[in-house]
């Protein structure tokens, strides 16, 4: 085994390194005051003020800091953790950061499409009901979610105010159910021109992709949801417990 | 409630709405030998030919399908599932897909930079064992892994072959227990110049960033990780079920 020295290779190398952990203290509200100065962090992990200046250089350009010449580095806007682990809507999730507020862009019955059908276990050609919000806490938006409902529940969620309620709380309300389980898959994908207009983010800024299945507590699939998060502003967080084989 | 009609707004809200629904069903490999033609899925989604045109091209900005006039659209790579509930190895997850070979670019002995030792409960100042491995499915890049490991797993695990074994299971086999839990955070991230060359992607092509903290089964932490997933390759899915209150 090689001896404890500060980690060799490509200033980029040890950049990006840093980079990793200085992320995480930020978003752990490590520097919520600005961050230490360049020869502060060189020494704290153990690397030339070239390679901290490099890592902040990353941070800037993923929107975490904000650099200048007077004022130093700060964190450029807080992000926010949602639960990878629980099913929480974002009102809920973010009661104690501020108010979120929805733009309800679409509130209607469509015809689903054939995958949305099958997997919300209607008949081919059946009629759901489609939600299309943006989503904002405090000024800025956080995410854009289209989501497919089964028609009875839909039928009765229309009904309530979607642009403050959660949709979650709302289904829980109507069917006299809690929520039992979901299946999701998560994808960084780039923001195409008009969801990034929409979102307000530079045109191919990653965005957090969530496809989301939501089932009652009886196993009925009730909610189909695609859901596209600013990179920039929201981190999925939980915890998890390795299955045994 | 509005009728039945096929979603009205802008043409590139109904362009994402369709990408959408579709990229879960390329995912799900419907379309192995190629997408229908345009206008059967225009029929299918109840939408323009011109809307489809837009929803394949919102796939093919996310490198998903390529398409040509003479050769049609195809599925441009197979995106590889990796579990958000298990905590498994990409080479115990992908065994039925292919090899997965890591290519080493660090493995020695380093002093921790305190939030690393303090997340991996070491004194202050105490070494850990380093390991950045690029990680590669056939010949694709996967992911770029940044691991810290406790300094007593770390010295035995370095004594095995890391270019072929996973850690997860070296770390089993060296500390005699099995991994108990795991606490992670997933970002979306633009690929930094160095990463996105490592990676071959293009410069700011959206990572999927996991931070992962996995502990053994009698609760100490032992592996702090940063990885990067291409954002085009790995999609994360899991199951959840709703935490009670």
């Amino acid at each position: 085994m090689a001896e404890a020295v500060p980690i060799q290779g490509a200033r980029a190398d040890r950049a990006r390194r840093t980079a990793d952990v200085l992320r995480q203290q930020i978003h752990a509200g490590a520097y919520a005051d600005g961050l230490p100065a360049e020869s502060e962090l060189a020494a704290e992990f153990l690397v030339s003020r070239n390679t901290i200046r490099e890592a902040l250089g990353v941070l800037k350009n993923e929107g975490l800091i904000e650099r200048g010449p007077k004022v130093g580095t700060h964190v450029a806007q807080r992000k926010y953790a949602h639960g990878l682990d629980a099913l929480l809507g974002l009102k809920e999730t973010f009661r104690n950061d501020g108010e979120v507020r929805n733009e309800v862009r679409v509130a209607m019955s469509v015809v689903a499409p054939p995958s949305v059908a099958h997997r919300l276990r209607l008949e081919p050609g059946a009629q759901a009901v489609f939600v299309e919000r943006l989503r904002f806490l405090g000024n800025l938006p956080l995410s854009l979610d289209l989501t497919y409902l089964a028609p009875d529940i839909g039928a009765e969620v229309l009904k309530h105010r979607l642009e403050t309620d959660d949709i979650f709380a709302l289904i829980e309300q109507v069917s006299g159910q809690v929520l039992g389980s979901a299946t999701l898959a998560l994808e960084a994908i780039p923001a195409d021109a008009h969801s990034a207009a929409t979102l307000q983010v530079p045109d191919g800024a990653p965005l957090l992709m969530l496809e989301r299945l939501t089932s009652l507590d009886d196993g009925r699939p009730v909610d189909l949801e695609y859901i596209r998060m600013r990179g920039d502003r929201i981190t999925m967080r939980g915890n998890l417990i390795r299955s045994k084989p």
